[in-house]
């Protein structure tokens, strides 16, 4: 099947075409296009503006625009919250953006079956403020959550602090309506646990960044909404000792450990003394600190579970010291020092940031060889390591003092970063996705036959190559 | 990309390319064809013998096979241990049989990443053996457990008992290898609980029945190995105080309900009177039962905390009875109530056995639905219904007194029966898979825009058809 590179359709046929189809709100051109929709969050703007924003209302709009682009070979970028941080939704010049921000809204909650039926461009709050309302759990939950849309959430399967209990986002997807790229509308609005009626369709969607298909739709699984939430941190003196507090953790609150995230030295002393209004629970200096909680229904029952838990740890010798969250006040101050890494963009510009995965096993070791190297090269480095680590999931922010954003090398860096990656069998990204800014790293993680077959699902989708192009591979 | 019925090979010239591939104990032809490779349980042998049989040694031999065949064109049908309820291993006549079962065995145990690298052959029973040896759950059950192997339960996404904690083998599947119709080998071993890297490759041979590609070897998710368990049976007076149960229980038991079976009367009544060695630990005569159990790590605590759930549902009026185990030993007895549905082939043949999903809220109106409709054409037929409900997964074996093997009307049942599943948006297979049996029914569960996307994919995956042809749906 061949995949010719996107042409440049005649944007004059394609613009009037898409006046005829749309109404006012839901076409802008020239210099009526929002400056929003020029780039995501981490994203320079583009120089050349899109051709086009398409605002769709309906599935029917997605479909009409689709199968036009697909006729005249545009390329189109679907664009959820634009909150993406591998800038997949970033048009390029010439591209038309398909905005799904118009589609919004929950347009059921089954409280027998535990769905909710969604469209793509509600936000991710949104949702979860639904389910909250009707007494469930949308179990995904991310810092972006205001901004961010389903379909986005979708697109990216994003991940999130809950993952180690409820999965990422492909796990809360039952099913899914997708506009495929020549405008045929798949419509798979599963609402059950199990469905082995042929191949699972709902999965090509999920994850795939916008190059397969637009999700218009979703059903979503919800899970009991837990009502009582223990909160402990706990220092550590080796990474060995993180890993025997995991699996501890996890046989003892059997199915309740909710989140798992690990601070290293370095980055637990940057936010307790740089970060304006955090605090620190437990002094500095241990090697390890662990963020965890339980999130059960009862508080009479589920905090000696959880006490007893962190005594044995000690008595084992896994912690060195812990202080237990006394109040749901307490349990915010300790997430504080997590969330405080949304502070890293602005504190320590400019700095490089990972998303990368390795066998858990491992993180530690790989942080260690990751320093060593860095700092081979780059002596006053500073990389500062934290992540969901029960997910496997690590993230590094790498600062250089001194550097500024015209001489700083994050190419050079991530080049030894995902070097390091490749040779511990790890990912060069977990959760965020590959876009456009870790394409050249794609192969670090995937083998050519993986490539291969990539390729050939996106030849077999997407003949014309008019579905965010260039994104997560090139095709030739 | 045109997709031409699959031509017989010149079996000569394939036979001679093929025993010098293989080892002798590789490969089996004319009478020397072992009969027991000629058939999947619930399949007839077929009339005609398969070409040849192909017992591979390991992932190359796959791969030399399969890029034999696509060259010859030559029909492959890979086998697992034989025991899928859909007919997809069954061998037409002159398809080439690729059986996996010499390549067997643990390979690795990653204790600190909570993973087990399998080779495709392995049986459930050995892998869930291993993974206990070394102290961990591997969580997908189902009672062919000795005989089945991880191979096939992944190509048909297994599910079983304890789906409603643990998902089903695509939740448990994170990293696999696999080989493509041409002999590609795609090895994506990951051990990572979260990898964005591109397209998720793993999904498209999770549950597409040997029809995309060869599972040769796995990464399995292990789950921490649970300690104590504590089991009940609930007799309940109507449908929706079953799913009012559900949603409490897993309420009350935050994350740790590992079972929740649903048997109508009609099967209560049934297994307790007419099935040798099976007691009734509560009366007959209730609309429903319910088996449940919590599954966690320490009896003292959980003792109370399902009691208490128990306790708080009998006030509420949601239980009308209800017997709680007072030991392992009774416990596997209320399990033996579930368990006597293995008996229902040989006491009560013939019948006609479904595995179909419908939203959790619909479950009841759906059996009534299917009963009245049963009776006005069979006016004596005994519908049974019986499921892993909290999975929105229901069964249910029908049964005509005085019919014999020759008179069963199965597929005037069958039509009746998916029919209604039609009707009430459910599907034609929760976790049996479509294989040729369910195949004329797969477009009552699914869209022609569904059915289109899959022929899409298996075009491109396999563009000569060799792979399983002719099962879960035809190309033209």
């Amino acid at each position: 099947m061949a995949s010719p590179a996107p042409q440049p359709a005649p944007s004059s046929a394609l613009l009037r075409e898409l006046a005829t189809l749309l109404d006012a709100p839901g076409l802008q051109t020239g210099d009526a296009i929002e400056t929003r929709f020029r780039k995501d969050w981490y994203a320079p703007l583009g120089a050349v503006p899109p051709l086009a924003v398409v605002r769709a209302r309906n599935t029917q709009d997605v479909a009409a625009v689709l199968a036009l682009c697909h006729r005249l070979r545009q390329p189109v970028v679907p664009q959820g919250g634009l909150t993406g941080l591998a800038g997949a939704a970033t048009p390029e010049g010439g591209e038309l953006v398909l905005s799904l921000e118009r589609m919004r809204g929950v347009e059921e909650i089954d409280a027998q079956a535990g769905t909710m039926t969604v469209m793509a461009g509600t936000t991710l709050q949104a949702a979860q403020e639904a389910a909250r309302a009707a007494g469930w759990l949308l179990a995904v939950d991310l810092g972006a959550r205001g901004s961010c849309q389903i379909g986005g959430n979708i697109a990216t399967n994003a991940g999130g602090n809950r993952v180690i209990r409820y999965g990422m986002m492909r796990d809360q997807v039952l099913g899914l309506e997708a506009v495929l790229a020549d405008g045929t509308v798949v419509s798979s609005l599963n609402k059950m646990q199990k469905n082995n009626a042929g191949y699972d369709v709902r999965q090509l969607f999920i994850g795939s960044e916008g190059t397969l298909g637009v999700i218009t739709r979703a059903v979503l699984r919800l899970a009991p909404l837990p009502s009582a939430t223990q909160t402990a941190l706990c220092a550590l003196a080796t990474y060995d000792d993180v890993v025997r507090l995991l699996r501890h953790a996890q046989r003892k609150l059997s199915g309740r450990l909710s989140a798992f995230e690990v601070m290293w030295a370095d980055f637990y002393g940057l936010v307790t003394t740089r970060v304006p209004g955090v605090r620190a629970p437990l002094p500095a200096g241990h090697p390890f600190y662990v963020l965890l909680d339980l999130q059960g229904n009862d508080a009479s029952q589920d905090a000696p579970v959880f006490e007893s838990m962190l005594e044995s740890a000690m008595e084992a010798g896994l912690i060195q010291d812990a202080a237990v969250a006394s109040s749901h006040k307490e349990a915010q101050s300790f997430w504080q020092l997590r969330d405080a890494v949304a502070e890293f963009p602005v504190m320590w510009s400019p700095n490089a940031a990972y998303d990368v995965s390795l066998p858990i096993g491992r993180i530690g070791e790989f942080a260690e060889t990751l320093r060593t190297r860095l700092l081979a090269v780059w002596p006053h480095a500073e990389p500062v390591n934290f992540g969901h680590v029960g997910d496997s999931n690590l993230h590094v922010s790498v600062y250089l003092p001194g550097a500024t954003d015209l001489d700083f090398p994050e190419h050079e860096i991530s080049d030894v970063m995902y070097g390091v990656v490749r040779e511990f069998k790890g990912s060069v990204s977990a959760e965020h996705g590959i876009g456009f800014h870790k394409k050249p790293y794609l192969h670090c993680s995937r083998t050519p036959q993986e490539l291969g077959l990539m390729r050939l699902i996106k030849r077999a989708l997407d003949p014309h190559n008019i579905l965010s192009p260039g994104r997560v591979f090139d095709l030739d």
